[in-house]
């Protein structure tokens, strides 16, 4: 009999920790004792009223489910923070709330301002994210993102692209379209210029007038100084992994014409197998194990999560530096070349004076590329990826077609440049400004559109129809002999 | 031992429960008890074997899961049902399955007909779905949505256009090709036009011989003179709040090149959180609560839905008269205006005397459109309707950038529109058809694809890359500016 | 007491059970017993380590989970394999694993080669999974796609469009260029050219030196001369039925501009109904039961999926042969035309001479099409599949406007057609090459990108905003117009 109880005990003991855990599940996160600061309490206090849907997004929030604590002590390819202590002022034991990350550096912070007794920064900004994700900052803040904004408007040869293409008539575009354009990517300028005042459900209250926000581009100058904007990828307050590693968050930016990654990645087997199977992966997992969870590649996979073998072995390192695992840069620019060696590419000049990595004859501005060793090594790295699938043989066939499409691709733009100078030279078009005139203009969309969108399609191996017909091969073709058109038109009508 | 055995009991009891939930579970929907009448019982009979799929369609919805007299006892928020008290012919004591539906108002329905005995609608149109959704036929009713058929082909400026695009050569465009084309959308006319016998598994049968039918869109008209087909979102026969909710469904007809919508809505950073974690988020709670069941807009949450706060507080109210939250109108016209007062918007008449709300100099039909005190309430409601996610200051900051995007893109229609009178003028083009030469279709382009477009990606604070290059100002520029040579050129070569 | 402690065990019983589902559950796939053969475990043993990913892949894979001896006792309709009893060298209590496939047929395979003491095959052809599959590569190919590498490039017609579009300047396209545009898609000739040395993490190996490799196009020429890529749709190692049904894969091929199969399903009703419900559906099950498995179509039910009612009968039989449900042509060549008796159709030749199924003025090459009555035979099966959810009247009613618009569409390129004949007899245009002239261009567009897009747009029921504007209606008019203009423009500046 006393057997017999301690086995109904058992049994007992083992339905119970089964309610217990249906019980877990059936309830949501709201119910789960949090341990917040005084602070972001009185946040929550008003704005689980005001602005419930934050609130609710950052409760379900890894932020508000985790003690930085125990965040700490992961095993270092677990964890997601990378500071090895944490600052004073960040009590480990209690979770990170609204008033933990808008508190942070107010000193630096000219959106700093007094709200209901506490000092708060309108913008989190990547160094004050950065406080926990130290080398995320660093990595980020070192990359072409970082700069997305200086190296479009403060490079005069791409500024005048951005003016030629957005303004109503003869007059400069407005700060207003600009931010809903080009700047909606690259980011804005956000500065502080002065106080207002607004009116709230709780009266009126004074606020920092910013400039140009909101605004969540990669490159958005911040009002301490900072570049960059986390919620471009981790969209505010739920600071989602998930929602950055899966392809939508890159294909806001990413996009056909000028950009079509996402638009191949769609049409590509891997793009397919996403699609397919993307419910049954796991997006939150730190490491990521390849062939766990997850089967195919998605941008983040490629380009910068932190990858394990299901054995636990790495194969890709974590990097917030997007262009650190690429050895040749496909768009953007008129011919291919290797990677710039730093993320603020205003600072380059070619040989013409200019400030682009290669000239108009393709010559490259060497001292600003990466040298060939390193374009190897980063080959050999993603390489490495591919190859938790696919054999050495196929990998190297897939390559040598992608650098056989960079050779012909540039080929194309060069026969299209040479037109161009052609009709600067015969006075067919004015070079002064190199945007605004028809054929001008044709050359713009065979590098910026044509060759880039067959370059994507070559490097995913996939969408052949995007390289055949889409925005490929078909437009590249009819594009040149539009151009070639115009001058033999040109001579004609002079004869 | 008497313990012992309750608590026995008890645990039999637990696993008896979970047990039952299993089944439950593991059953499909149609192992439920429905109480059906038997007129329903005997058109299942047979079309559970000739049309099995739809039968299926109806046993997972909510019609066949609900008694009436449950429904209607819901409490005011919770309400799908909008009637304070049935018809005597419907029993609330029994689901409500295809003859409830399809016998409904029969002595307006001239597609009436006998079938196996009973007098069967072949289309369900609003007016009988109104018999329970009484509030939701009057608003669509009332909508643009309801008219769309109508405005489009009595107003003859919009009928011009129709047929100046889907004709072949000179001849007017066929029925067929005017139901696929435009008509898709905005609904074809139904109308009985005789009886005729078609050839069935079960012998030849006659049926209502209807004009342009099958169609869902959403102005048809109905044999019953009723306007609209909840079908356009609601597919037959799940009935789907769900699908109807989802951006899906808006897709059908709000899309690129001339109502990107959803184009827009994808690359924005609400849709890329929707497609990333839409699978987690509830389509078929009523009422829809901000923060659990979704956790970014759709386009129902903006536009029609009845969504309340976690804590049960309405933030917007239901409505199925789909502009009703909206102040400007930003598409299918040439220039953005306030938003008609009326549906039937082809009773509207400008200072020039055309079927517009707005003349080719801006100048509005103010009668018609509803005034500024109106316009600016709509907005504080959507305004708050964000708020529940962003400040005051963000939300502000967004609508002045989106004024400004419909000042600058009207001025750049008004450039173009200038332009063409002045070919009109010069004879370059021939005014009668202003829609059928080269000049006029670069026009239509400005308006109805690249201001349009531009416009969207600015409301949906998102889409940066559409609005510069794919549909926005790369090409709202380029196409002025090829207008404009076309007047140069014609003036060159008369000289 | 007896009783008690017999409940007593039934209970423990029970619960033993519900432990042992979870346990089930809770493990992953690789926990479970599987009977390897030796040599798939010795493959296994490196390519855990070398590519861990296709070795999960295969895991989770029905290969990896099913005793060939149970798949083959299966009921009819729940049959994945079509032998009646497999060949010697299988045996049917291990499962398939990668010996299994990659050591078939090696004395046809070109591609064998000794790799670690084995004889292996780098590519497993149809062939080889006709080993068990036999009636799906019988289907295979016969069927268009298993010639669509053949009916490309050995059509002189065709190839003259291929090389047109993709060379640089007046040389011929590259190997490598043609393979990531068309041959993508239609497949490439993979040779064994030698043998070469590489170099592994094991030391350098010797493999097969394959041309035109990595490919999977459908219409691919393996080295055992076999047609074909089964895993152009069943990915490469998990066999998926479930990525195979979904139109993610259809959509790698089938998409727009010139075969907008898939842009056009997105747009549609039933695309709209897949993409909202779609998680909810069984993709992998065998036979598909409509309204149970699935609510709306897909591609994969229409065109070659076993269907089966809820009931179990049989609505239409699985074919791999894709065309053959098919009546008409409606895609790829200059006017629709009935479906080629044989997937070869290089073979057809029609009055004029040329390699094609209709000649410039509409006149069929019937010997070589099906005739009228397996026309209105397959029409009538794809109607009675439609039926399972719509009526009879709806039905003739969609397929009247499709007849229609076939009608109208061939009717808007044959006008355009004439105007290049009339280009072509006024020299304004040379015959020679038929598609490198502007306005050559023009008309290919004419009938690849417009008039196609149309009937897709037709065909299924939906994208009436397509077949408007975006590659519709707008665009076959104005095309049209403009080729006009160009005889009109030449005949003028003549006088």
């Amino acid at each position: 009999m006393k057997n017999f109880k301690k086995g109904f005990k058992m049994l007992a003991f083992l339905l119970f920790i089964n309610f217990l855990l249906f019980l877990n599940k059936a309830l949501n996160s709201e119910e789960k004792i949090l341990k917040i600061t005084p602070e972001t309490q009185q946040c929550i206090g008003c704005h689980s009223i005001y602005t419930p849907g934050i609130v609710k997004d950052w409760k379900e929030s890894l932020h508000a489910r985790t003690f930085p604590s125990v965040a700490i002590k992961k095993s270092p390819l677990e964890r997601r923070i990378s500071v090895e202590r944490f600052p004073d002022f960040i009590n480990p034991e209690y979770v990170i709330g609204c008033f933990e990350c808008h508190s942070l550096n107010s000193q630096l912070h000219k959106d700093n301002f007094d709200h209901m007794g506490f000092k708060i920064n309108i913008i989190v900004s990547p160094k004050d994210c950065g406080v926990c994700h130290s080398k995320e900052f660093k990595e980020y803040s070192e990359s072409k993102k970082a700069y997305a904004l200086k190296i479009l408007l403060e490079n005069p040869v791409y500024n005048k692209l951005v003016e030629t293409i957005t303004n109503i008539s003869t007059l400069l575009p407005s700060n207003s379209t600009l931010h809903e354009t080009c700047l909606g990517c690259h980011g804005t300028r956000v500065q502080v210029k002065g106080f207002k005042k607004i009116k709230t459900p709780i009266g009126e209250i004074e606020i920092p007038d910013l400039t140009n926000w909101p605004n969540h581009g990669v490159g958005r100058e911040n009002p301490d100084n900072t570049l960059g904007s986390c919620s471009s990828c981790h969209p505010r307050h739920s600071f989602s992994i998930e929602i950055a590693r899966k392809p939508y968050t890159c294909a806001q930016c990413h996009l056909d014409p000028d950009v079509p990654a996402w638009n191949v990645y769609k049409e590509s087997k891997h793009g397919n197998i996403y699609f397919s199977k993307e419910k049954e992966w796991k997006f939150d997992s730190v490491p990521w194990v390849l062939g766990e969870d997850f089967k195919a590649p998605t941008c983040a996979v490629c380009h910068n999560s932190l990858i394990v073998s299901p054995d636990g072995e790495v194969i890709a390192e974590r990097t917030h530096n997007f262009g650190e695992r690429l050895w040749v840069r496909i768009f953007g620019l008129i011919y291919s070349h290797p990677q710039p060696k730093k993320g603020d590419t205003s600072l380059i000049k070619n040989k013409e004076g200019l400030p682009l990595p290669i000239t108009f004859n393709k010559e490259l501005a060497k001292e600003y590329l990466i040298e060939e060793s390193e374009q190897q090594k980063r080959l050999d790295q993603m390489k490495n990826l591919c190859n938790n699938c696919h054999s050495k043989d196929y990998i190297n066939g897939h390559f040598s077609k992608f650098e056989n499409t960079i050779k012909e691709t540039d080929e194309m733009v060069f026969q299209a440049t040479q037109v161009l100078v052609n009709a600067w030279n015969k006075k067919i078009a004015n070079k002064e400004n190199p945007f605004d005139e028809y054929i001008e203009q044709l050359w713009i969309k065979q590098w910026l559109f044509y060759a880039n969108s067959i370059r994507y399609a070559s490097a995913m191996t996939g969408a052949p129809d995007y390289a055949t017909f889409k925005l490929g091969w078909w437009e590249l073709k009819h594009n040149l002999e539009n151009m070639k058109k115009i001058i033999k038109l040109h001579s004609k009508n002079k004869n």
